[in-house]
């Protein structure tokens, strides 16, 4: 498992592209991204569990029954979602890119990010996609991360090469946002491409079992998008023999996609609105696997213990407290925590009291980037880990005046 | 039902103080409040559903077994929760408020409030209780009212007085923090006192039945304490026939429960942390009342919606996606969504689409301090209320370094 460059255009067979059309306001931003494979591909994708659903993912949701796509159309700046004429609009996307690329509309994927409830002009789309078409390259896949995302502060992509079956394999995904189970209402979009041979079912199944331990394990602020969105195209170029069951190449694939939905899993919890620090809490010694979930996001999700992580402040009694409260059988007179960083470890609480620690040196260690948060639970073998960020002046600032 | 002064000390035979023993650094802060029946009381009390547990709230809830209190000993400044020691602490607080008053340990409620994880210094205490209770007296409720204050910028109080069965009777409380499912971890605290007879199975199922409500309702920060509590002191003096059932006496004394709830709760909401507004999310046309009011708090804890409210953004898409991600059973196509204020009232989304507003006009409303978020269902007859503040810069300062 070798980390590469190119991003969602690291796969053989792979073209990308983003440019901005004129939905954003401000003219240094791509705001339109088209992504294509060479040849039909294999698809799969998972959406928000949000009841109020924008209509690009109901566009999609239909195109991608048949298990197979080759392009990906996405707008930022508008999310299309809670318009009457949405599906219309989103319809009218897959029909001009399918046009421009001599396609059919059932083989693109539709999806919109930005502001609910405004209505998407057509125009600047239907002007931009044969001038996305016309620059599409297997350079593209920077442009394409660029093109989606919103309040994003920096672009994210990665992608891995492996061997199946003697054959040189890639996967790679680009992602705007911030979530999936609590994500950012800016949305959160991935991107998957991969040359793997892998039928439709199976590619769905290893995408919605990844999910379950990676992007449904994010959370910047609790808040579910209505737009939320995985896709993952495998277009089979990579020349290995097609994974149809759940065997050794199967496991190899999942290994891949792993790393890469980690990979992006960080950069989005790292990335979250206003936030300076990746928080990770693993959580383990858990009677199983969903308590330690359940603790796991509990903690990542507390304001409480986010506002704490942004001044460096060892207030672990928070910890403690979301742990309470989460819903999980716990014996709380049983519960470790410490915090980690590049700075080093420090325990604060063994067995549900404090101990004396030196703040000084949990201050230093909390003034890192990245902090671990670990719970030792003392129950078991469960364990689980959860990504999300500290929270800040900044996140205020940004969703106090979001739309203007 | 007429609003009257005294808040804790307003019905009859109950005195009050609060003084500054030394828990808190700052010597202008009061950090001991004592609450004294003259004569023994029916006694109800709810507790926090947090697994990690306030030592206090143990003790005072064994205390309270035989139904019987007589006084109310609290301390902000340190929570007295996940100390090894915490149970002893919290008898010793009981037993030296017993011995100067008079009365048994175990007609003794003990609260705390503040960090967690932190040893509780006796001295300040069993200094402070002779002193305290020297100074007991039927206008020290303010001032109790200020001893047990945190992070509260203002004292709440507030009493009714009304008839039963020809007798004035007299129902007032005091309160401290930001809720109690979702309470601020600075603890939620509220101890209400009345002169009427009441039997104390009578008078806990009053109160257990008003929280799911009122108290239960409101949210500041998702966050549930570990110290939350609510009791009820009722000492009989009114004088009227003890209410043993459900009659009309008890429809009564339920109505004046929840006026004086009701506005603690809005008190509480609308001083939580870093708060300048207080937001009120009123559903109706649900199906039933659980969902109404799965609906309003999901809506009243979306951080994003808290902080478009922060920025008088009339970001109505956070509301429907709020709703949408509830898990309650909605059918989306038939939400309207309008604000209201003072200024006025503005529709901004029928059924499930947005609709043309004025922002202006939206801006006007929604720079007033009070907010009510209006949603219909469109499905039934089920209504609630909830109770929350908006999202803002002050909040992650205190919360970034509330231990220094």
């Amino acid at each position: 498992m070798k980390l590469i460059n190119g991003g969602v255009c690291a796969a053989k067979g792979f073209v990308a592209n983003g440019i901005h059309c004129g939905i954003r306001k401000n003219k240094t931003k791509r705001d339109l991204a088209m992504i294509m494979s060479e040849c039909p591909a294999s698809a799969a994708a998972v959406y928000t569990t949000n009841l109020v659903k924008g209509a690009p993912l109901l566009v999609t949701k239909a195109h991608l029954a048949n298990g197979v796509a080759q392009a990906v159309i996405c707008n930022s700046g508008n999310a299309n979602t809670c318009n009457a004429n949405g599906i219309e609009v989103a319809e009218q996307m897959s029909a001009l890119v399918a046009k421009e690329l001599g396609i059919s509309a059932n083989d693109v994927v539709v999806a919109s990010t930005g502001v609910i409830g405004q209505p998407l002009n057509l125009e600047p789309i239907a002007n931009g996609i044969p001038v996305l078409a016309k620059g599409l390259s297997a350079n593209g896949g920077e442009a394409a991360a660029e093109g989606i995302m919103t309040t994003d502060t920096v672009k994210k992509e990665v992608a891995v090469s492996f061997e199946i079956g003697g054959k040189t394999c890639t996967l790679g995904g680009i992602a705007k946002g911030s979530g999936m189970i609590h994500p950012n209402m800016a949305t959160m979009l991935v991107f998957i491409t991969t040359d793997v041979a892998i039928s439709p079912a199976m590619l769905q199944k290893a995408l919605s079992t990844d999910i379950t331990n990676t992007f449904n394990m994010v959370s910047v602020d609790g808040d579910t998008s209505t737009n939320d969105m995985v896709t993952v195209l495998a277009n089979g170029m990579a020349g290995n023999d097609e994974i149809t069951e759940e065997n050794e190449d199967f496991a190899i694939f999942m290994k891949a996609l792993n790393t890469v939905t980690v990979a992006l899993c960080r950069m989005i919890a790292g990335d979250g609105e206003g936030a300076t620090k990746l928080l990770e809490c693993k959580v383990t010694g858990a009677k199983d696997v969903p308590t330690a979930k359940t603790v796991a996001k509990s903690v990542i999700c507390s304001s409480l213990l986010k506002a704490a992580m942004f001044g460096a402040d060892a207030n672990w009694g928070r910890v403690l407290c979301a742990i309470g409260y989460s819903g999980a059988d716990v014996d709380v007179n049983a519960v470790d925590v410490s915090f980690r960083s590049a700075k080093g470890e420090i325990i604060v609480c063994k067995n549900g009291a404090g101990v004396e620690f030196s703040e000084e040196i949990a201050k230093e260690i909390l003034l890192e980037k990245e902090i671990e948060i670990l719970i030792s639970l003392g129950k078991g073998e469960g364990s689980a880990t959860a990504w999300g960020c500290d929270l800040t002046y900044d996140y205020v600032k940004i969703n106090g005046d979001y739309r203007t």
